[in-house]
């Protein structure tokens, strides 16, 4: 028999946690204990987080069973790795990397000085964009991928319509469908909106001056689209069918309804449904390799210019939290928002 | 100016008449115009036709709307070629022929002397089967194909659940799963039925002594199905969505119905909706031709012995379709139910 007898050293490290469910003021600035390294992880230097509709719904309470633990929120992360446990090849200390993290049971979100992260999720961030910049991306062009191109699996010169393409994951969509040869369609409900999705080369339609049956009408002469993607849910998820043409099909981020499925029969469509974070949920190998790769893709097609990060006018830092969610969750972000990490 | 004048001969042919909607007895023996041939199209001696759910739904009201404007229903055709129109360059006459070529408007059914076919939806039958056999297959074989090739897109080793894999469109789904490298199961309701599906080489589930739950721990440790093919509808859609593994893909035959989504989102499911007879109803050319393409494929593969169709044990005449409606609409039918046509 052998006795151990060893020190603990405990590392404490700055992080905005949620101390309940509730309204956007639940945040509190803490100590809490720095991660301990892992095998296949790393401890990324977070310099960056952004917010994305997951973040309040589970702060609300709506998704209440996804939480923390330690009630530290921020799916998206950038940052600069300054830890590699046993078995990382990928990655090495100094690596400038971004990811979507999760901020869920066991894997703690962003919103601290050191988070510890699976290496398989992450990238080399796009040298092109700050920090700021790159964490906007991880949760949006995942999002995005599995829909167009894993779900729906887009083709050249199909008429794909983004539904709120000028919000975090529209305005990602209407870059991959273009950048996949699709032409592309976006609903928007403002002449500031439209020039936005205009921007990234989609055709504007305003849904507040036409009606489903009108831009159908107008712009697949009563067909409907080859490929819908609904990045809002609720009745937008009813009007994608309603637009999709015969055999089309649609891709939706939030299918939490309950809904008629009488079209999808005389339509014979398709329904994708995307929740981006299964692979970090159930630990998945694939998924999570998956999101690396995406994240690669994406970074490589952002330096190369064909694709960019809209990013709403004010950055908050992590201790200003509660005005960015507040901001997001009342629908007044033009782009993402983003949070600065602690100097 | 010119006067044309010209003698209009009118040949007549016997069929089988849906005086109404209403019960399986509304069918009446009547003397009809012979259809006249037409560009693209063949007229054909039919030989056989068989029952789908679409034609006793279509007689009962149900599907009112798609109801053929002569009254004669029967969507599966065998037969031979006794007259090619215009620009028809994939058969000749006498050649033996199977297809879907439906029983909607303005493409009357099977259940008379001679149909009026597009070309394109027909391919030459299996040489090994007869007409009796050869008309169990198109509608059913066009739709499963359309389910796992086309929509579920199945893989080798894949775990793939057929609903009622004994029934008229899962006897081809165990089969053709199996032959495209899937490991296939079946739900069935008796032992009778585990037979059967046992004998397309699945493993049987019985439905009434085990649950959902349980058989999904039994069979894939409790991840879940890859691939789950409903082919019956109504709550069987929605065990299908309990039954699928986490990112799994679902087609089903009929979602007629009103349900809750949330499992899709939690899961990200796939929903691959099927209604086969859409390039018929909306004339689409490739649609048509894909039909086409499917049977030949069908055909082949009947052929060198890797597809049988499963035939009910009594077959009917057209005069006694009554009878045959009955029995499949009241679920009594091992197989498809076989109508011979006209001596």
């Amino acid at each position: 028999m052998t006795l151990s007898v060893g020190w603990v050293v405990s590392f404490k490290m700055k992080a905005m946690v949620m101390t309940g469910f509730g309204s956007p003021d639940v945040f509190e600035l803490r100590e809490i204990p720095k991660p301990q390294i892992k095998a296949g992880h790393v401890i990324i230097r977070v310099r960056a987080s952004s917010v994305n509709p997951i973040d309040y719904k589970i702060r609300s309470g709506l998704l209440k069973n996804l939480a923390p633990e330690n009630g530290v929120l921020g799916f998206d992360v950038s940052g600069i790795i300054e830890e590699v446990g046993d078995g990382v090849t990928r990655f090495k200390i100094g690596d400038e990397v971004f990811g979507c993290s999760g901020a869920i049971t066991g894997n703690p979100g962003a919103m601290a000085e050191y988070q510890l992260v699976d290496e398989r999720i992450l990238a080399l961030k796009p040298s092109s964009l700050s920090f700021e910049e790159s964490s906007a991306l991880p949760l949006v062009s995942i999002t995005t991928w599995d829909a167009l191109i894993r779900g729906a699996k887009i083709n050249q010169n199909e008429k794909i319509l983004v539904h709120g393409g000028a919000g975090g994951v529209g305005h990602l969509g209407v870059q991959i469908a273009k950048l996949f040869g699709g032409v592309v369609y976006s609903t928007v409900s403002s002449d500031q909106k439209a020039e936005i999705v205009a921007k990234y080369g989609a055709i504007p339609i305003n849904y507040n001056s036409q009606n489903i049956t009108e831009y159908v009408n107008e712009h697949t002469n009563g067909k409907g689209f080859d490929v819908i993607f609904d990045t809002v849910g609720g009745d937008v998820l009813t009007n994608s069918f309603e637009a999709a043409k015969l055999e089309g099909r649609v891709s939706s981020v939030n299918t939490r309804v309950k809904c008629d499925l009488s079209i999808l029969h005389q339509k014979a469509l398709s329904l994708h449904v995307v929740f981006m974070i299964i692979p970090i949920l159930h630990d998945q190998n694939e998924g999570k390799l998956r999101h690396g790769e995406v994240l690669k893709e994406i970074a490589k097609k952002v330096d190369s210019g064909s694709i960019s990060p809209l990013i709403h006018k004010q950055i908050y830092s992590f201790e200003k939290v509660s005005e960015a969610h507040k901001l997001l969750e009342e629908g007044n972000a033009v782009g993402k928002v983003i949070l600065k990490g602690f100097d």
